[in-house]
């Protein structure tokens, strides 16, 4: 039983069906009576998908990550494009890469496909100045078109920004590494985004509250690997740190590696603290202590500031979500 | 130096400088040298990206796929994306889930798009017959849009498939184990897909050659979670089995885990063997063995399809990759 049969039995079209499931202002009450009967009578169960079918003029979001493939956009892209899906609105999808270039154009190249709204993945599209020059071509956009961001914040009319407090969130958890003895820290990371600058940042303020710095500051490239990222620890061939702080899940299991490789006990001889709390966490052993980024909360904001704006109503324009330590077995504190 | 500043310097669009790095006909030839001598004075190198851009009929794509946010989805989601903007197509995304109901409703949502071409991905929306009732939807969609498949197969007009031979590449990874001295051997899985059907039966295959039979056919249900995985396996008390032959490597890594737990050795006591080659397979201790399922092959197969018939030239209609398995820490053979 689905909704084209629902839609045979009471004669009426799938988006008639669709319409009643949201109920719809659009559908006369008798109408909306039958149809209900008969899904009842049929002990027929919409999908939440069953929702969004049929609305004859569905609307264009445009989304834009840098890498569809990446965990932490996979998982974004996957809730944004059900929920959006859900509310009735196709997505068009765009993966940008991490340049400069190919960030504004592919913003750009949505614009002309004149969606409804744009929702941009990741903080590759901020910039560490939010009234910055270099993110003229966000605010340009948002005078065509809304623009949302998860986990990235421009300042500017018609923007709307979710952020994780990624700073905070780095400057605590390394705090308590300090707490429990550590001292010789090392920052690994594989983009030059503003969120890792923010991560690196809450390290080195941590650091400094202890009258400390940084002992390594490595950055692998974007890659992504957790073998690469293994290899190039073994390859920096002095490298005496006894704490590593990972802008990602897979730099951490390759810090992890790193340890094995070399002899070293983890948490014992060396901490690892990684970001995301992705499922890589959970498969290193032993497994990670990661930092949760409420990637789930930014989308699900992101999701209300679109539906109260495309509704027309008004809502604020940024909202933090609180970033926090999940203690596992990377971790002795 | 980008795209835009070349547009402006040779006083042309951006559509224009796109159109000469895509070599178009439908620019004069005075205006490429114009535009390519000054590329060269002023060392541009384009992004692949550039080349999408600006070409006026942006023409669209559906891409379907049970879930966006699984990383072989993920995977395919991006390069297939990549690929099609490269050649001057959107990609419209609908994220289907894996129910029967949800699959149609998704494919018809996109033909109400007026997509050129539906790109689906995963074997969910294929049926253990080619010919079956069950994918009528599938032919009924392809006699309105070219439909292509990445690892499923339906036979019909105007549909284009690239599939992984799970059963051999399955059939052969389980002769090996048998032969190196395992007999009894589980069969782990999260979905009842048509590629989990051929992993299972290649596997049945392999062990009934043997005189054996599978020792045990365990479904974790859909969650993919690799601690849901190790805790279920945990709660089947009379488990008896010195070989596991997973359908992904999140299942995997969760018989490693399961292992641990019971102080089993890997592979001494069990072997492990995952499928699909991802970031978990080297995140695990030991690395996991698994099979290679040519997903990145599949996709380019279907991305050449897919140009040779929207250029109008003919191609074959089925290609098969051959998956294979890759020796790592899990078995000993």
């Amino acid at each position: 039983m689905n909704i084209y049969d629902i839609a045979e039995l009471a004669g009426v079209s799938i988006a008639t069906v669709s319409r009643v499931l949201n109920d719809s202002p659009n559908v006369a009450e008798k109408t909306k009576l039958r149809v209900r009967e008969i899904m009842a009578a049929q002990g027929y169960v919409p999908s939440g998908f069953s929702r969004g079918l049929g609305q004859n003029a569905m609307k264009t979001i445009g989304l834009v990550c840098p890498d569809a493939a990446d965990d932490y956009m996979a998982k974004a892209v996957a809730f944004l494009e059900r929920s959006l899906r859900d509310y009735g609105y196709d997505c068009i999808l765009c993966c940008s890469g991490y340049g400069y270039e190919d960030c504004q154009i592919a913003v750009n190249a949505l614009l002309r496909c004149r969606v409804d709204a744009l929702v941009l993945i990741g903080s590759v599209y901020a910039d560490d100045d939010p009234d910055g020059q270099r993110v003229n071509y966000i605010r340009e956009a948002a005078a065509h078109t809304p623009v949302f961001m998860v986990n990235g914040y421009v300042r500017g009319e018609n923007i709307y920004c979710a952020v994780c407090d990624d700073f905070d969130a780095s400057r605590s958890a390394v705090g308590e590494m300090i707490a429990s003895g550590h001292r010789k820290i090392l920052f690994l990371a594989d983009t030059d985004t503003v969120s890792t600058n923010l991560k690196r940042q809450g390290c080195q303020a941590a650091l400094a509250q202890a009258g400390l710095e940084l002992q390594a500051d490595v950055s692998v490239g974007l890659s992504n690997q957790i073998n690469q990222t293994r290899d190039y620890l073994l390859k920096l061939a002095d490298l005496d740190v006894d704490g590593i702080f990972a802008a990602n899940d897979a730099l951490a299991a390759g810090a992890v590696k790193y340890a094995k490789r070399k002899g070293l006990s983890v948490p014992g001889d060396l901490c690892v603290i990684g970001y995301n709390n992705s499922e890589l966490s959970v498969c290193c052993d032993p497994e990670l202590s990661t930092i949760d980024s409420r990637e789930h909360r930014l989308c699900q904001i992101v999701i209300d500031f679109l539906k109260l704006h495309l509704s027309g109503r008004q809502g604020g324009t940024r909202v933090y979500a609180k970033g926090y330590l999940i203690r596992r077995g990377t971790t002795d504190f």
